[in-house]
């Protein structure tokens, strides 16, 4: 199987259930405002983890869509507040909700996408028990997100973050609903407890070897002048694993050099380049690489126990993808 | 019974049981941030409604209680975020969320304190069956919510708006709670389908009376000066009763002051005055004092069907207290 056409093929069956969250209604603003952005599209990533893990324990990956659509809806309240929040303009290409709609209507829109969320988990056929574990694992996950989202930005106000601090936040951050992902599909799909265990993990890590070479992506621009990114992410402090990496290795004028520009809001474009190149020096582009790699091996054992077959070839394929693809 | 003394009893009981939803844990901002309301107290309206339906239909109480602790979560989230919306800096007599926590973090207390109710719907002993209805009621309750903040604020910005599309407003910003209290308490106490569907309809038509008397008390200042609050929801054109009911009587010179002044945020203190009075000259106070007794009746004979009860007859006397209380 062809990861490009399963995840195209995946993504489009998904679209087609999730539509019925997405009704427009009156108030008409608030209803365009919570679709901005699941209009908008995206790879729904996590949404093919969700069936595709389910498949993988043997499952019919329809019974898993409901499961799905939930972790779906609530990536997309989680994205259209953390904009507010992180002050971003752009999602996706497009305006941001709240640059669009307004700020009042963006946080609107977020509260009702969270709560299509809990509606589509009703539709889950399984019985009392294993409903209660799922809604119970799909509340963790969001709490993680939102504890994850509060901890990124006391980072950037904070001198030093160390790694272990670094891998909790976005573990919570972008690994909870990865991990929810990979273990409510298997779960719904009927899973053994190690399956159910395996699947976990593997989701979990993959989450987190997702976000570092997003970090990494960000970091290893070859233009000639830095990207905007680039610059804002220094400028802000933002503790990214190349940040945090440099900060505990950096010593005598380059700790000061540090100290002097990251985080600094007023630094120049002539010093952002200074600690860009720092960056480079001392390794720590390269260290993050090597660290998601070494994650992607991490899912990659994971998933020894599981079965053989066409899913789990696409869970592998998955794996190589996170630290092939180019944003 | 004596209702302020079961006001009393009920809300201690409450919290104490939904402390194990506020617990301190890390980042402790953000779990500060989520109890700051919650610990600020309040009369816990909702959750009364909720245990007094339940035992209106002889159900124990406290069957009841996680269902409202999931509405109280509710009622304190859609403050938080309606205070950033509003620009409110006030709530309860101390700062607003936001403005002590800075509004990153005000956005995710409130999600926080959504997610976790959905935490406390998991604790309702009932079956499958039940707990589906409940929760998709409870869903529609926050989806009602949202919809009735986004309506209010678009109102602001509009010349009239009809009673009737007012009352769908309030029906939906405050009426929706009320009714699911009235109508989940009773559905968990085990009422038959004519008693929930009658404590559903007093829960509703009280908490319309309820808005209503609020928008009532906040304009029958006796002040020689009138309050802030009355300048600036003249100022910012708000929309309640007594404005509608004037914006829909007004004619000739007076219609031409509303059109000059209501929703003017530049308007003088004198021009407000002048505005405040023609409220008093179209009969518009007294209006929505008697709208709100009409609704108080209207409650009352909703639950004609329920038998006699000590409960029954605390919700008699919480009619009496919607239109009694000030503030």
């Amino acid at each position: 199987m062809d990861l490009q056409i399963e995840l195209i093929k995946r993504a489009e069956m998904f679209n087609t259930y999730w539509q019925q969250y997405l009704r427009i209604k009156k108030p008409t603003k608030l209803y365009e405002a919570s679709q901005h952005l699941p209009a908008a599209g995206g790879k729904r990533i996590r949404p093919f983890l969700t069936l595709t893990s389910c498949e993988s324990v043997s499952g019919e990956k329809e019974k898993a869509l409901p499961f799905a659509a939930g972790l779906e809806l609530i990536h997309n309240f989680t994205l259209v507040h953390d904009d507010i929040m992180d002050h971003s303009l752009l999602r996706r290409n497009l305006p941001a909700v709240h640059v669009k709609f307004g700020e009042p209507a963006a946080i609107l829109a977020g509260d009702l996408l969270f709560a299509k969320a809990f509606e589509s988990l009703l539709e889950i056929s399984v019985d009392f028990q294993t409903f209660k574990l799922l809604q119970q694992d799909f509340i963790d996950g969001i709490i993680a997100i939102c504890e994850g989202q509060q901890l990124d930005m006391e980072f950037e106000s904070r001198k030093t973050v160390t790694e272990q601090e670094y891998l909790n936040m976005i573990g919570k951050k972008t690994g909870a609903l990865f991990e929810l992902a990979g273990k409510g599909g298997a779960l719904i799909g009927g899973g053994k407890p190690p399956e159910i265990a395996a699947l976990q993990t593997y989701g979990m890590t993959l989450g987190l070897a997702f976000q570092i070479w997003d970090d990494y992506l960000d970091m290893s621009s070859t233009a000639t002048t830095l990207g905007k990114d680039i610059g804002n992410d220094i400028r802000n402090g933002k503790k990214t694993l190349i940040a945090v990496h440099s900060l505990t290795h950096a010593t005598g004028k380059d700790k000061k050099l540090l100290d002097d520009v990251f985080g600094n809001h007023a630094a120049s474009e002539q010093e952002v380049t200074l600690v860009y190149g720092l960056f480079k020096e001392l390794g720590s582009i390269e260290y993050a690489q090597h660290r998601a790699l070494q994650l992607v091996n991490q899912a990659k054992d994971a998933i020894a126990i599981i079965k053989p077959s066409d899913a789990k070839e696409l869970l592998f394929q998955l794996i190589e993808y996170t630290i092939q693809r180019e944003k």
